[in-house]
């Protein structure tokens, strides 16, 4: 019985995705990390903002949550003359955006298998004799 | 000009997804939505709550707030002499679901295109002559 009860929980759990990483499953903060990892030599602040469709203080507290989990990294520079803040994706932060991917895909084939499967039973039930 | 800034919108919030609708997003909530999808007959709260790994408490609040928004259906039925409790997604849970995963597909899609284009750069690099 042991056994059984320490491997149990692996099928049991089939729904639960606890690799979607809560940092990255946010909505403001995975648009920012697919638009980073879509720019991977970074993007100044007002064009990630611009791209997301966030405020200036939504993007800030969203680019500390992302910095905090070193899956970001924020730099100043100058262009043209001016202060510019850049954000670019770390090696880190695209492995763990991918990993993540990796689980948002298994949702999909899920969802997908169970839409499937039910047409299928639909097809089968107008296909047979009655 | 005017033109212009009614139409940028669109090419600008490349990536602000805001068809990831947040009820449905949640990660715990997103677990039982496939999960109901799965089972469109419905499923006891015992056997929801074990398939997304989630304590009574947890799946009763984020029940309440599917319930809330009409994506799921939730009864009281005999099973075997005993009281059960019986979770189901509702049409329109159904339709909302999949409009939400129509999103989740382009996220992927995204992140997809940004990391094969990458890998073309990476290879177009490695074969031109030095």
């Amino acid at each position: 019985m042991k056994n059984r009860s320490a491997t149990k929980p692996l099928r049991l759990q089939r729904f639960a995705y606890d690799g979607l990483d809560r940092v990255i499953h946010e909505r403001a903060r995975l648009g920012m990390l697919t638009s980073l990892l879509a720019h991977p030599k970074g993007l100044p602040f007002g064009e990630l903002k611009r791209l997301c469709g966030l405020t200036d203080g939504n993007l800030s507290r969203h680019l500390q949550v992302l910095q905090a989990a070193k899956f970001i990294e924020v730099s100043k520079r100058f262009a043209h003359n001016r202060p510019q803040t850049l954000c670019r994706i770390t090696a880190q932060g695209r492995k763990r955006y991918l990993d993540y991917l990796a689980v948002l895909e298994q949702v999909i084939t899920d969802a997908a298998a169970a839409v499937e499967g039910q047409s299928d039973k639909k097809r089968a039930r107008e296909l047979a004799p009655s």
